[in-house]
C-alpha cells in the first residue's frame, strides 16, 4: 500500500505542476499506462502520449491557471480525493470553477488513475 | 442520464437523513442492490439489508451527528462528489472529521454506489 505522506506529496506536486505548466514534472507522477478521465463521464485518456496531449489541451484553454486547494486531501487506502478551485485567466478575465479530483495510486504513490468531478457549465467570472 | 438537480437533491437528502437518524428516508435513496464502501479500501456493503446494518452501525458510534457541507456538490455525468465534515458528539465530546463522498446514480437519481474518502485516524476533537 502506498504511504499516506507520499500520496499527499504526489497530489501537491500534481496541482503545482499544472499551475506552472510543468509538463515533464506532471507526467513524471504517472505510471506509463495511467488513465485520466476529466471531466468524469468523458472518455479517459490513457498512456503517456495521451496524457501529454491532455496536458497541452488544458494549458491551451487559458492564459494561466492555478489550482487552489479548498480543503484537506482525504486519503483512504490506495486512493485519495481533494477539493480545489481552478482559478484561470481567459482572455484577460479571471475565471473559476470548483473541482474534486479522485486519484488511485500504486505502492510507490505513482498515479494509476485520476477522475475529475466538475461541470464545465459552472465556469464563472471570479469576483475580485 | 440523471438530472443534475435531482442528483443534488438526493445528496442533500442523504446528508440530512444521516444527521437526523432517519433510516427509512436514507434507505429509500438507494437502488436495491446498491453498494456503500465507507471508508474506501474496506469491503463494500451491498443490498438493502447490508445498508441498513451499516446505517445502524454508523449511528451507534456517536450520540448525535451532523454532516456539514464544506463546498459545492460537483456533478459530472451520472456521478457526483461532495466535500463535508462529519460533526459528531461522542461521549459528550464534539468531534469532527473531513470526508468526501463519491456517488453513482441511475437515470432517476437513485444511488447505485457510494464511496467515502476519509481516514478514521483523523477524527479529532472539534474546537468550539
Amino acid at each position: 500500500m502506498a504511504d499516506k505522506a507520499q500520496i499527499i506529496d504526489t497530489i501537491d506536486r500534481y496541482m503545482a505542476c499544472m499551475g506552472r505548466a510543468d509538463k515533464e514534472g506532471w507526467l513524471a507522477l504517472f505510471l506509463d499506462d495511467a488513465t485520466v478521465e476529466d471531466p468524469v463521464g468523458t472518455p479517459a485518456n490513457q498512456g503517456r502520449e495521451a496524457l501529454a496531449a491532455f496536458f497541452d489541451l488544458v494549458q491551451s484553454l487559458s492564459d494561466s491557471m492555478e489550482l487552489v486547494r479548498t480543503g484537506p486531501i482525504r486519503v483512504a487506502g490506495d486512493e485519495a480525493a481533494v477539493p480545489f478551485q481552478v482559478q484561470s485567466v481567459v482572455g484577460g478575465t479571471p475565471m473559476a470553477v470548483d473541482v474534486i479530483d479522485v486519484f488511485g495510486f500504486d505502492d510507490n504513490a505513482a498515479i494509476v488513475s485520476m477522475r475529475a468531478f466538475w461541470d464545465p457549465t459552472e465556469m464563472r467570472v471570479l469576483e475580485s
